[in-house]
């Protein structure tokens, strides 16, 4: 058979597997090079552990080049594939130069990216649990707000800092909430000045029940133990959106938050988009051989694919779930077809009977269905780890996070907050009607812009004894005196309607400030160029605005 | 004795040891805070295992509130402190509001920061050790350039990434070079494109021998053992400048290397300055019971203190040197200090002989001077290892560090890369005259601001045949138009002289331009404004500036 350059774009499930079956099948002579943002491999259905610090986010990933011995290894961000050309086109490195590397065959399995444009505020103001770095950070702002409840004097932000919402209730959604709520429970001790009934926990599920995919009898069970341990869940309810204080769900209450995590929302990253094909809710179409639309030489499997799965005439439709287990099944008919591809033999239809689902909701405790027995409690937990145990890749991981699991239960959980030096410059912050953005005494964080919605100014005039009325609408700013001269405001910032603004950090503000001219310019005139005039328009508008 | 309350800056090995000698012999009344910027204890001395991957970055540390039973920790960043007062002015949580508290003593163990000002090209282009994240991005950057070695086509590239400086031949530069030099070449086996004999590692020590702490025969063996290792020791020579691609050394000479690691240069902290008192080498002068200048309430130790050592007549004046061992004993020597304080009785001075200097140079060796006796070799590792074991804070940690430890002689050395997401949107880069900044083709990664000197931008005219000729100095920008339409340049951009810019990453850039109307203004019309007479003027100067 013919000497075969593979390239497979993605390191997770589908894509590493992908690797690892076609170097173990393929002959010595063929090229398999595997093509991932990062160098690691990670076992999604850890994150929840991670992001609880039972495992240690090192311990929780396996390197990609541990695990694929004789496949080439590429750290690059892939941006594009040229079908007639067949070359797929990525940055490396200091990512100054595109790149282009040839395919004989290509699959792509990049899986899906989170998409959280649909819900107002989530954008802004919301953890995944999509990644490494994403588990890590959530962990890292759960110890804050431990850290921060345990000081602080103002008794309506501890309620806030110690109240925790999670939106979703699949795998994802009760896992996290579950292993969140025994990490927190476990630290208590170290934070004296929080009581276990201070904590509260919300889990929001639009459908009628958790866990839709197991049978009800398990569901119920979990939502029973998951309520059991104070956790509320609201079934049939949705979030309607968010700010970085609260969430609005849609039947119109409120619940003051600051960690808001949501395991739902998926939407094709742009590699996928990239390849011109119609996609099916937002994944690529592939025939039972899971090869794309008119082509035979791209391949695409795992959360990224729109998988038909074989059904005996009468049966509606089907399609290959997005788990763990589906993609190691597709990975392997993936590497067989384009080995027999090469044979000029026939392709095999992919099919696939899963074994059984699991979940664990912390506390020692999962729900399991497995070979169509149902399992709760401890049994299914062990199993659970076992099973998890047993499809991790490389015995060093195994041996970590066995490990991890081990010193888990007889040390205290680590509260280490090993947080990102760099935070993001610009960010987009969004406040709902009537928020209070900024009060008087208090120390600005950056230049705010206003990207919609109006905000509303006012700052004491003690001459008159009325206040200066200031409109902040599209466009305006707001901040920029407070960081150029002294450090507190006098006035009060209020969301006069639904608002959301780009800020731009302080010190990078300065340094831009400092170094570009323009912008120095602007701001030496703005005072009397702008804020005359908005004074006068804001007295007049304020009235307008304020009664609509 | 009167109740007592006592708060502790800093979280090092100073501040925290004296929160727990106080905890120790204090009455159970006294209030005993610790305010720091982490929520750990960071065991200094680990930092280059972690940053080699030897120990996991989590485990290197220990949370305070797992080691400071019954004391109040908070984690906050102090913003300064009022003597008359007594109060400690901080800000905590999401920092909008300054606080403070009060006290009736003060310790002040913040320790010194890196202060790289001295040295061009230091602040935009080297990694220091002195925290956790420091080692933990050294460790990142490590593990990207050998990533990006082992896929690259271009030889010159390859040979600068795997070319690894360290500035500084003190405990710090040689363990860090020692370690850095192990992870890397028990990594190699992962990266097939990449041989040992590629790698190359450069100690620059500004005293005639490394080690100067420790007795001439061990320095001499220290260097023999790492210059059998290939690492070329420059002693007597010092780095006179840097940028992002190369080290400018006082002989005239320049390494090609994009890793440049600096263990020099300290500079005292904010909080130090803040209490205005005359600094004696950016350290606060203490009297031999601890105390600071003008105060019986207010005392200072570890690396912030410049603390005198009693010395028989004659002899030249001592200072504690700033070590893990010093810094616990003057931990102990202040909290019964201000313990006598309160009991009208007399503090004692402060005085210490050392147990000994310990150094690990990689390669399971070290070299050693304990109680006047010299090892080197294995011993010394092994004895190094087992006093740091010994010197840990918490079990569940020396269990951590030790199985690190352990699990590194059998298991793979790890290369996970777990990056930090959020990367500044602001960054200064220095180019030394000469440096192509940027060629045709190349992806523009931000907005370019000359803060000071000159680069020259030259775009071939396909019309005349020669080039146009735009010079860029201080206050001028470039790369908005790249950013702003199609990504890839037509110009090469060359430093006219060392030149230092601000970039501002492209995404913020993109963001702030979309919402703020002024940027964005300034840049629609920016061509006809600019353009133009900046080419006009470029001719004529070009010639000028070109033969200075």
């Amino acid at each position: 058979m013919t000497q075969s350059r593979v390239v497979i774009i993605g390191g997770g499930f589908a894509g590493a597997f992908t690797a690892r079956y076609l170097r173990r099948y393929a002959p010595r002579d063929w090229d398999i090079e595997l093509i991932n943002s990062t160098n690691y491999f990670v076992f999604q259905p850890l994150l929840p552990e991670v992001a609880s610090g039972t495992i240690s986010a090192p311990d929780a990933v396996t390197p990609l080049r541990h695990m694929l011995p004789g496949v080439k290894v590429r750290m690059a961000d892939v941006i594009g594939v040229d079908r007639t050309s067949q070359e797929v086109d990525f940055l490396q490195g200091s990512k100054r130069f595109p790149l282009s590397i040839k395919y004989d065959h290509l699959v792509i399995a990049v899986g899906q990216k989170t998409n959280l444009a649909r819900t107002p505020g989530f954008r802004e103001h919301s953890f995944c649990m999509r990644d490494l770095a994403d588990a890590h950070e959530l962990r890292n702002h759960v110890i804050q707000c431990l850290e921060h409840a345990d000081v602080t004097e103002d008794s309506a932000l501890k309620r806030r800092l110690l109240t925790f919402v999670v939106a979703g209730g699949g795998f994802s959604g009760v896992e996290t909430i579950g292993e969140m709520l025994e990490m927190i429970h476990r630290t208590l001790k170290f934070y004296p000045n929080v009581n276990a009934d201070d904590v509260s926990a919300v889990l929001v599920q639009r459908g009628e029940r958790i866990l839709p995919e197991l049978s009800p009898r398990l569901s119920e069970y979990a939502q029973r133990k998951l309520a059991g341990r104070h956790v509320k869940i609201m079934v049939g309810a949705s979030i309607q959106s968010a700010t970085a204080t609260a969430v609005y769900l849609d039947n119109g209450s409120c619940i003051n938050t600051q960690t808001l995590v949501t395991t739902v929302g998926n939407g094709p990253r742009p590699v996928t988009e990239s390849l011109g094909i119609g996609l099916d809710h937002g994944k690529v179409p592939v025939d039972e051989y899971l090869r794309v639309p008119k082509s035979d030489r791209i391949w695409c499997i795992g959360d990224a694919a729109m998988i038909p799965l074989n059904i005996s005439d009468g049966e509606e439709r089907k399609y290959a779930p997005p788990t763990a287990q589906f993609a190691v099944r597709e990975a392997r008919c993936v590497a067989k077809n384009i080995i027999a591809i090469q044979k000029q033999e026939m392709p095999t239809a992919f099919s696939y009977k899963p074994r059984g689902t699991l979940a664990s909701i912390g506390n020692y405790k999962a729900v399991a269905d497995v070979f169509g027995v149902r399992l709760s409690g401890l049994p299914a937990w062990l199993l659970w780890r076992s099973f998890y145990i047993g499809m991790l890749p490389g015995f060093s991981t195994r041996l970590r996070v066995a490990l991890n699991w081990l010193f888990d239960y007889f040390l205290p959980r680590s509260i280490v907050q090993i947080s990102n030096n760099g935070q993001p410059a610009t960010q987009y912050r969004r406040y709902a009607r009537g928020d209070v953005v900024c009060k008087p005494g208090q120390i600005v964080d950056g230049l705010y812009t206003v990207v919609s919605g109006y905000l509303e100014s006012r700052i004491p005039n003690p001459e008159t004894g009325e206040d200066f009325v200031r409109l902040i609408g599209e466009g305006d700013h707001w901040g920029e005196r407070s960081l150029s001269g002294r450090f507190e405001t006098q006035g009060t910032l209020t969301a006069v309607e639904d608002t959301r603004v780009l800020i731009l950090d302080k010190d990078d503000f300065r340094s831009l400030r400092a170094a570009f001219p323009p912008l120095n310019d602007y701001f030496e005139h703005v005072s009397d160029k702008i804020y005359a005039p908005i004074l006068r328009r804001a007295s007049s508008e304020a009235v307008t605005k304020k009664d609509h």
